[in-house]
Parts: C-alpha cells; structure tokens; sequence
C-alpha cells in the first residue's frame, strides 16, 4: 500500500518556499541561548527573529540519522525507528480529561496515570511508556512531573517518552530514563516538542531542545497549527508553513549536538471556523500528514503522525469513521513513530479508556491487511479440483490447520448473527469496558530492580531539596 | 492513492492457476442452452460440468469493452462505467430487513422499498436505481418483481439495476427499462448475476445471463464464496476459484452476444467459523476486495466491489470501523462500480436508514481526501511572511474567500467542544435519523413522461394476462 498526496514536483516546490520563507523571512526564536546559536552558524537575528540561510540547511540537516534506537529499562523492550523498521506506537498523550462509561467524563488523576501506565505496559502494540500521557489533576503543581515521571518508571518496562516543558522537567525526564535504562546504549529516552504557529518557537519549547539534544537524545519535532487560524487555509501554503517550523526546530537540535536522531513531526490540521475547535478527525488530517510523510523522507529522517485521531465525544460511529481513516493512512503512509495511537478524543483534550481498546482493534485490522493475500500455496488447483462443485471446505484439512491463524479476529466487533447479537445486550463500548477493566484489574507492574528504585528515590530527594 | 494486494508475479500465478483450473477441472453450469453454447465453442462438457480450454478464455474475454455507458430515463443521469471514470455508486440491495432508530428491524415493505428509491433518486453519490434494493415482503410473490420495477421507474430518473433472478424477471426488467429510458442508447439497464460457489453456475442466474447479454446489456458478474466454507482458508487459492467463476460467466457473456459489456465483480470473504456468517466487515475483504481489482485491470474490464459493508448490527462503532475502510479501498482501488456503497449492514441482511446517511458522509470524506493537497498559490510566501509569527489568518482575504469551500464539512460527525455537545443531545445515529426522515418527507419523484407511463402500464398489463 502506498499513499502520495504531493508529486515530485509539488514536493520541490514546497521545499523551495519553505527555504525562501526561512532566508527571507525567518522563525520567532524566543529564547537567546538559542538565537545567539543560529547567530554563530551565519543566521541573520533581527529581534527575536532569525533568519536562516538556505547552505545552512543545507549542511546540518542531513546530520540527522535516518534511524536510531532507544533502551527501555528493559531490553527487550528497545525500539527502533526509522523508515526500514515497523511503526512505533506510543498511546494518546497530554489529555486534559478521561473517560469511561462508568464515570464518564472528568479531569484525570494520579489513578488514571497508573491506569493509563498499566495499559500502556500490558498493549502488545504500544512501543513506549509515556510520561505525559496525562497531567493528574489531583496532584499540587509542585513537582508534578517528579510523580509522573515515577509512576511511568514503576510501571512499566519500556523505553520512556519524557516530559519537555522547560529545562527543569526535561533534565529531570533526561535523568530518571537514564537511572531506568543503565548503560544500555546512546538513546535512553525521547523528548517531544512542538513549535507555536505561526513561524515561531517558545521558550519551554526551546528549553527543551537543548536539555534533550545535549545529551544527544532524540527528539520529535512537531507542528500543530490550526489552518484557517494559525495557517493558510489553502493546504499547500499550510505545509510551507509547517515545514519551515518543523526544519528550524530540526536544525537547531543539530547545531546543539550534529547527529541527534530528530523526527520530523506533524499534526496540523483545519480548524472548525464555527468553534475555533482543531479538527484531527478531518479528512485534511489524512491529508496533511501524507504530504508530511513525503516531506520527512525527503529530508531522510524518521517521521511522526497518526494515530486513533478523533473529534467524537465519545464511543460512536464518528469515533470509529474518524479513527480508521486516520489509523489507515497512518499504516499505508508507514509513520514511524505514532504518538496519539490509542484512546485519544475530542481534538485532544480526552482520552477514553474504551476507545483504547477500539483503536486496538483497529490497529490489529490495519495490521492484518499489512500481511496481504499471501502466496497461492503448491497444490491449489488440486484441493480446488478435488472439492470441486459439488463438496464445501468445512471438512477440508487446510481448513481445520489455517483458519485459526489466517482469518482476522477483532475482539470487540461482532460478526455474530441478530438473534445471538441480541441476547448478548453489549454495546460496542460496553465491550470495550470490560476488556480494559479486567486487564487494569489483574495488572502487576514489571519488577523494578532495588538498586534501580533506590537510585531513583535518591533523584527525587535531592531534585526536591 | 494506489493499493495493491498481489505482485505482478503474484498476479500471472493467479492467473495460469485459474486456466489449469477452468480447463482441467471446469465449473458446473446447470443450464442445458449454455452447456451446449459452450460446447459448440470448444468446451468439453461431461454431464453438468463444462472444461474451458485456454484458448477460448484467451479469444473471447479480450471482446468485452474496457468501459461503457448506460442511459437512464433522464439523458442528466446518463452514466459512464470503467477505468477512465469515476465510481458509479449503487445502494445497498438484496436485504431482507430494513431498520431505523425508531421502528427498529423489520422485515422490509412496500414503503420501504418507495423510502430507498427516494434516498437514491436524491444522493448525489448515488448513480443508478435499483429494482432489488429489497424484496418488499408485504406483496404477493407473483408478480412481486412488476411492482418494484414499476416502482423504480416512477421514483427515479437514474439508469436502472434490472432484477435477474430467471428468465421471466430478467426479460421484464430489460423491456420495462427500455421503455423508460426510450431511444437514447445501446445500454439501459444492467444485470447483476452471481456465481453459485464452488465453481457452479445456476440455472436462474444462467438464464438472466442469457436474457441481458441476449440483448447487448451489460452484466456485473459476481462471485460471494465464503473462505473456509465455500472456498478454501488461504486467500490465494480462494481467488483462483473466485476468477474461475467470474471468467466463465463473464465468457459466457461474450459467446451469447460477443462484445457485451461484462463487470469482474467480487464480494468475496471469510467466514465466521463459528456462526458459519459471511465477514463482510472483516480485513479480508479490503484485501480479496483490492487483489480482485487487479484482476480485473488485468483482464482489460471494468471492476465491480466495495461500499459501505459491514457486520454491524447497529450503526455504532463497529459499523463506522468497517464501512470506512471498506469505502476507503473502494476509493483507494478505484473501484468502477459500486454495489452496496450505502446502508447496508449485518452481513447484507439487512438495510439501515441511519446507515445510508453515515455511509454518505464517509463517502464524503473519501471524495475530500480525493481532492489532494492541491497547488501551492503564487504568493504563498508573500502571506507567510506578512501575517509572520506574531499574526493570525482569521482575518486575511485568502481565508475568508477560501474557507467554506475548502474545508471539508461533515454532515453527521460533530467538531464543536464538548459543553454544546452535550447541549446538542443528539446521537450520531440520532442525527442521521433527522437528515433521512426530512428528505423522505420532501420528497416528490421526478416528473414521468405520460407516454412513458401509458407504455409502461400496457406493458405491465400484457405481461400479468
């Protein structure tokens, strides 16, 4: 499967304009560290602008690897991401609220972290353990982070998303994933930030950069703008746009530290012109983040879109349009790394523990149809001639061996007949309710070794003095 | 957007099986007139069974058209069907039940039968009016098929979907079209016929074959075998049975009448092994449904598959899961025609209103996404750089000009935030209830030419005596 949204042509010239826009105009760098930096290499800064010349583009961007690896605290759990490995998945993350059927919609708190943890952990297809999956509304602001990032240690074994608002929270992400991973490799934990449309870089932001990529550790670089509002609304202008946030972001990780794995990140899409809402459930979503597949490959490095992305408030045939759409092109456009891949809502202000388990299911469609027809096995025409016209293959021994392991089985849809349908009486969410409630239920997180907890305790002492 | 499901390599395997399979073991045809058609030409037939020789396949399936049109009553209406068009798109039919949210799952009547006709003559994706939408079960089955014809006609001005279930009902459908859509053209109705897997062809369906390629008519010619029941488990093999089937109706066609527009038609899945129902909402079908696709372009014929299927009982997640991806490879295949584009449900069992309106908006979404990025405008880089990184795009020119028909507007799926949500109280199946029921209401049929009426009421008239 492959999916195009630019051609060649259209591709050249969205990296033409996205070079004229940054040597012409510049990037908002609102952080002096920073823009003294671009200064150095040849940058023009006016104000907090910063204008950057083409050859610089040229040179440091091709310093990012086309892949690289991460350690979890437990090696079997290490990932890789780049354009020759499988799709990373990491769940919905900086939710405002959760929900479930039982209690409905409310802010999170320190138990749905766990919750979310203990998912996170049990789901074959999630890939990463993710600090900010949620800001629990329960804890006092104070050292927050320090709680969040303990729990994601605790509970779960594979490598960490870090939280990256500012430089405080970013060392301490920084350090707490090094104590949990040891001395296994370059990449212990991954920082994520996002540029602020339009054309600029916030201080927190920038904060972050130079906390993650002076380590060397790898960071998602990403672009939400809200076309209509923040960008063009004329698609192609929005992509320039982007690009050229995304690329500045990208260049200065390597003028920090040349070589840090950076992922070029996106999740722009329209705004909804009545609400002001951000529409990630538009079919400009798909879109969008097609051509930013074609543009991260461009630049060979690895790229981050996708995942269950929904504007539907809860569990409904708008939840399951929205999220297939986005979780189909998120597999045909190969997206490396998929932050937002499970349970994420409501233009990201939610995420639903049952529609965890429906972007689950949908993934495990979506990988189904990635395993194809398969190869016409040596003796078809001879078992087609012997049941021939007249026989059926109930009885047939390729039926009784395969069946099991060749057909697809969700686990939430139902593929029963009405009257079965009937007796059942469970909604596609009330189904969905159980699965996740049982499998929070009989969770044991990973063990965490003494040495590893004391030390990390020990981090947490001495930051809090 | 390009899917493929079989290598080039893959494809001639397929292929050469299915000629071993055809000549070597051959396809029950349960009608003396074809047998012996087929046998005239070369076949050899032994009791029910015909054994087509290489070189028939290779003379006659090149004579059918590589597209075609067909005439409705209204020259507007007039369609074109093939590779170098757009999908034609027909509603869901054959269903026994019809369901809304407010009189629940019925079996379907004579009002329902009116409701759909209605719904169709008003879609804009909508191409074609069906006869066989649903069979009405509060009419008398003798001359049950005169008053859906009779319906059809009177309710919509589209090309029609003639019925084909024997001679008699082929022969009315073909004459009472042709009395609608008078003198305009060589095509004005098409047939839909059905394979009996595995490898048979029955009687009833043998003899609309005859009745419609008798006069020139296009025929969209199926297979349905269930892998694991009627078919074998592996996917490959079951294609090899699938072409057989679909290849000697397709040349039977071209022996009747050469040059006969034919349509390779799929709708082929898995099984549920244990309720023995057909998947028709499962991965499987995207990928038997895109592999056939192949075989149809290479066979040089125009492809019929896809719609919104699924196994869904209401119009609930699963339903938005299925119908989504199976409209998104219809879509991705660029299937030429498509059967069961909108409402249906349960396996094909049933028909729902509520369905119809979602499968519309999918469809919507597919034909967004079709649109593309689009051309970068010339001064793009001239509007990035004077709204820069300090302003906004609500209020420049190209936004308030552009947005409206642009941005992709969803019928059914709410972009708002959660407070008018929930001031909303509307379900998604609960809005598509309103949007169906106010067009039902409105509706007035398009105008039937008197003369056309008098014809069609001799004609009915004739055929009861």
């Amino acid at each position: 499967m492959k999916v195009e949204a630019l051609t060649q042509e259209q591709l050249g010239e969205i990296h033409q304009a996205t070079l004229d826009l940054l040597e012409k105009k510049g990037v908002a760098i609102h952080h002096t560290p920073s823009r003294r930096l671009f200064q150095q290499y040849g940058a023009l800064v006016e104000g907090e602008t910063v204008r950057i010349p083409e050859t610089l583009v040229a040179e440091f961007l091709k310093k990012a690897p086309r892949s690289f690896s991460v350690a979890g605290r437990n090696p079997v759990r290490n990932i890789q991401i780049g354009e020759e490995y499988q799709p990373v998945l990491g769940p919905a993350a900086g939710a405002v609220f959760v929900s479930d059927l039982e209690k409905g919609r409310r802010p999170g708190g320190l138990k749905d972290l766990q919750n979310l943890l203990a998912l996170s952990q049990l789901s074959d297809y999630i890939g990463v353990a993710t600090a900010g999956i949620l800001t629990p509304a329960d804890l006092a602001p104070e050292n927050q982070h320090l709680t969040q990032l303990w729990e994601t240690v605790k509970m779960s074994d594979k490598p960490i998303i870090g939280l990256s608002l500012g430089a405080k929270i970013s060392e301490d992400s920084i350090q707490m994933a090094r104590i949990a991973a040891g001395d296994q490799g370059a990449h212990y934990v991954i920082g994520i930030v996002n540029s602020l449309s339009p054309l600029a870089w916030d201080e927190r932001m920038l904060e972050a950069i130079w906390a993650y990529a002076g380590k060397g550790q790898p960071l998602v670089i990403a672009c939400c703008s809200m076309a209509g509002f923040t960008s063009p609304t004329t698609l192609a202008s929005t992509l320039v746009q982007n690009n050229a946030e995304v690329i500045s972001g990208m260049l200065l990780a390597q003028l920090i530290h040349p070589g840090t794995p950076v992922v070029y990140g996106n999740t722009s899409t329209i705004t909804d012109m009545l609400t002001m809402n951000l529409c990630i459930g538009a079919p400009e979503y798909a879109l969008l983040s097609t051509a930013c597949a074609q543009l991260a490959r461009f630049y060979g490095v690895p790229y981050r879109s996708g995942g269950g992305l929904t504007d539907a408030k809860e569990v409904d045939a708008q939840a399951g349009i929205e999220a297939t759409t986005n979780l189909l092109f998120t597999m045909a456009n190969n997206v490396d790394f998929v932050l937002h891949a499970l349970g994420i809502m409501e233009s990201f202000l939610s995420i639903s523990y049952e529609k965890w388990v429906m972007d689950e299911e949908i993934w495990g469609r979506m990988l189904h149809i990635c395993r194809g027809i398969g190869a016409l096995p040596g003796g078809a025409v001879d078992l087609l001639s012997t049941v021939g016209s007249t026989g059926h293959y109930l009885d047939q021994p390729d039926t009784l061996l395969n069946f099991r392991h060749v057909f697809s089985r969700p686990a939430l849809s139902d593929r029963g007949n009405w009257d079965s349908w009937v007796k059942k009486k469970k909604t596609y969410p009330e189904a969905a309710h159980e699965i996740w409630q049982a499998r929070v239920r009989n969770f044991t997180p990973p063990a965490l070794p003494p040495q590893v907890e004391s030390e990390l305790k020990q981090y947490i002492k001495d930051v809090k003095r």
